[in-house]
């Protein structure tokens, strides 16, 4: 049975942004994203999947379109195929969000 | 920004296992999955979809193909494309899963 204990997937690096994979299929990426403090992911868009964010760990700062939110732990948010999207530390502690992207991009 | 906090989508009904949905959209389904001790998801497989489920509080008895196992807060899953797959709550507890299906089963 492919199971993972996600908190053994939580890395950061000094560099930039760490994303982890769990899971990989032609259908779907399933990642932890970790941030630093200061961190972020820059706002992009993907034509053809769409993106859930869910907040394991920390407070977020995410974009979806036109719009800036905080989110901190226990909250989800979906960029839809399309829709820009990225994320920011702009909090003291570290962030670590369960993401979803659908499909694979090709 | 369609965002949602995750603790307000638990609900669970005496009658069977309770779904709630977060997010739908064509290439995705991503609901909550809310089991009392006793009740289950019977064995039962996508052709075209993957699903993952992660387990936000309590331990599922997992089946994916011909195995079993526990899993407790933290931990996730993946049932690939055609792989039968399925969940009991055999605890004394409350199960609450994070579950993802993409894409969506037309």
């Amino acid at each position: 049975m492919d199971s993972k204990d996600v908190k053994e997937h939580i890395f950061f690096s000094e560099e930039k942004m760490q994303k982890n994979a769990l899971f990989d299929s032609p259908h779907l990426f399933y990642d932890t994203y970790c941030l630093l403090p200061g961190q972020s992911q820059k706002v992009h868009a993907h034509e053809g999947s769409d993106k859930v964010y869910y907040v394991l760990e920390g407070t977020g700062r995410f974009t979806v379109s036109d719009e800036e939110q905080d989110l901190t732990q226990g909250h989800a948010v979906i960029a839809r195929a399309g829709e820009s999207h990225g994320v920011r530390n702009e909090s003291g502690e570290n962030l670590v969000l369960l993401v979803t992207m659908a499909p694979r991009p090709s």
